[in-house]
């Protein structure tokens, strides 16, 4: 998942007008459903499989390819109909080489992670002092001008872990706009303190947005141990050099695609109940949290589904975009192609692999019966029912706005989602399959439910 | 602190002739100390003040000698008498740039750490095949020349936390001796998994030695989930290649030095309480779990005696060793230099910066009542008395095989140690300032109670 801001999140939402929808009574889902998804470990093979076989799966490149092969031929061996790979173009991003060290007054390597569409340096890297700012708006402040031949370094703080990863918010403006605001005050680069809890010392990278007319520097973030290195030199009063070195590269017109996978409908097969998760990942861990988790579980939910004696009424679609992470591409290809769809409603699984505690929904009144009778299936699986604010996610973003799809999410435990989130910390380690299992549960349940009005 | 097997160490001990000594009645130590230790903000001052002024300090190199002139002049200005830095020669290892990736079947980047004194590969790396061993003994047991061109990996498993880190020897011998076993196989480089409990994704290095006669090979611990990632591939069946790039170097006459100072004593002045940590450290965090801690704690205990009004009967001596992470030369130079002297107890503080639980000796019978009656006085400070069979540390190994030095434990919680330790993860955040302060008061009383009989 990447970080948006949560109120720009919520703006989407309050623009969105509902339709209103029939509230059907669903059907009760099978024991057998029930029975299968407890015992299944198939989310956890996929996962498993696809950060083993293929590794870290960044938009647009090779491995993005090799990405999307696994998983067609997966999807395939496991017998679902329509799979597909939906092309799309768009400028890949790839980090090659790249270090950062304080030069002085005291030699020190630093962990970084470039971010994500930053530009890179000059081979020899840029050398240059290094300004520290509390937070973005004390860049903000600063005189234009006053960073010529500078590096800008913006702290923060580390974020505080929560169920919900609340604190996400608090730093992403930094992490997003922080190289074009020090280029606006004539800083060479920029430097961000991670956006992210681990208090391991990874650096978080993520996406960052250029503005026209505004000269492109490289941007990188530090891990907060070097992050507070950095402070700690600056609040000395000795002058920080810094040499920061990024082989980034970027390359327009990259191929990726969607890939699609359908359980075929009966009666209704032409409304979708649309399960969707992304399939890139960020390219320094396995993306394995990060989305191979949602990949497996859509993807398993599905399947069993598949295997029941009964096809469901309605058409089940897991949907695995492409470049979830630089900049939504896939969810926009798919939303033009498909934004005219019978959606009946959507979810999105792309908040790490921890037992989902909660169903939040962002459908109209009329549907609100269903959800409820749904949350009331969910319960014995420790799921409370909250609200019906909730955006879908950062995929369904798109299709939302072509198309005024109702949404679902089943919230998974975020409490250490952002110490994996962007790092090479997020590996298959991570993942404990138990808790793959309730995903799938939920899920499963849930489609079913959606897809047998 | 260094990996030793704990059986050599048990072995080191075993033959050591314990001089018997005067069961003299200590003093209790002032309540004016107790408060001034309670209270005192020092040795978080003086690990923050080396981590960040200098950063991580590998013996023999410009980072090590910044490192020993960053702590004379603390030293000297902290008003230490004596302060003074007594060189010696070992052969440096400087890591420089290094990497691995899987080539086939599925390119991915992997995350290692070569181990100290390793000799680089060529620039472009050596790429072979990789044969996994699930242990040392399984790699002795392979055919001569079977591993002729490969890459032999020597798994195991990930250590297991406890507060002894009894564990660690387990996984000692594949990081000291797997480069040497690999090579009598034929093999062109060997990797290790880390010999570590760290559920992050830091790989842990450490020494290694090579066998006279024996091919020196390049050899790299592997992080924990690459060590699985490896593992999983290689079970999958296909033969799996690895790039390892290593510019790693060794500079033989490259100067280090112990650094000492001391608090003068009084009418027995000859009689040296000897307070040992070091210095030195490796090169991927900053030193400050290991040791820049222990540098600080016995740095600052030793302070608040020299501040109390009166003097202490005996001399306390700090020694910050050199080099104790590559080959203890430290240790052995000062053991040549000062094994004459009269060396009344010694105690190490090189296990990390969590609180002391425990008070282990090493002592003649005949002093076992002065240590009870230390004992009672940490008592209140959740120290508990433990046995005699303390090894003391290892930079004290040489002394006591010069001098059958009694020797004492005070023994730090080292349930997290073996996450950090040897890896970019050692940094100053890890340290607790109440923890560190609790150590500070464990060890200036013990200080001043062996100093003042």
């Amino acid at each position: 998942m990447r970080l948006m801001p949560r109120l720009a999140a919520a703006a989407v939402f309050a623009v969105c007008a509902w339709l209103a929808s029939p509230a059907a009574a669903q059907q009760a889902p099978p024991a057998a459903l029930k029975a299968a998804a407890a015992d299944s470990g198939l989310a956890y093979e996929i996962v498993a499989g696809l950060t083993t076989d293929v590794g870290a799966r960044p938009a647009g490149t090779e491995a993005d390819r090799r990405g999307r092969a696994w998983m067609l031929a997966r999807l395939k061996s496991l017998g679902f109909a329509n799979v597909r790979d939906e092309p799309f173009t768009l400028t890949a991003w790839i980090r090659n080489r790249e270090s950062a060290e304080i030069v002085s007054p005291s030699p020190q390597r630093l962990v970084i992670s470039g971010l994500g569409r930053s530009v890179g340096t000059p081979p020899d890297g840029i050398e240059a002092e290094v300004v520290r700012f509390a937070d973005l708006d004390a860049l903000r402040a600063a005189p234009d001008g006053s960073l010529a031949g500078k590096i800008a370094f913006i702290d923060g703080r580390r974020m505080t872990r929560s169920r919900l990863g609340a604190d996400a918010g608090e730093g992403y403006p930094r992490r997003s706009r922080g190289a074009v605001e020090a280029a606006r005050k004539g800083a060479v680069a920029a430097l961000v303190r991670s956006v992210g809890s681990s208090a391991g010392r990874f650096a978080h990278t993520g996406g960052l947005r250029y503005a026209d007319g505004v000269p492109r520097i490289p941007a990188a973030a530090l891990a907060h141990a070097d992050a507070d290195q950095l402070a700690r030199l600056i609040a000395a009063g000795r002058p920080v050099t810094v040499r920061l070195t990024m082989g980034a590269t970027l390359h327009p017109g990259a191929l990726s695609g969607n890939v699609i996978a359908e359980v075929p409908g009966g009666d209704l097969a032409d409304e979708i109940v649309l399960l969707g998760a992304h399939l890139d990942s960020w390219d320094e861990g396995t993306g394995a949290v990060d989305d191979g988790a949602g990949v497996a579980i859509v993807t398993a939910a599905a399947k069993l589904i598949m295997d029941l004696p009964q096809r469901p009424r309605r058409t089940i679609r897991v949907v695995l975009f492409g470049s979830e992470e630089l900049g939504l591409e896939g969810a926009v290809a798919y939303a033009k192609a498909h934004g005219g769809a019978r959606h009946v409603i959507a979810t999105e699984a792309d908040f790490g692999a921890a037992p989902v505690w909660a169903i939040y929904s962002g459908v109209p009144e009329a549907m609100l019966p269903q959800i409820d009778r749904i949350a009331a299936e969910l319960a014995p699986l420790g799921i409370e029912r909250g609200h019906n604010r909730a955006s879908g996610g950062e995929d369904l973003g798109p299709l939302k706005a072509a198309a005024q799809v109702p949404v679902v999410s089943l919230v998974q435990d975020g409490t250490h989602y952002f110490d994996l989130h962007h790092t090479p910390d997020d590996t298959l380690d991570k993942i404990d399959p138990a808790a793959l299992r309730q995903n799938v549960q939920a899920f499963a349940i849930f489609a079913w439910m959606m897809a047998n009005p």
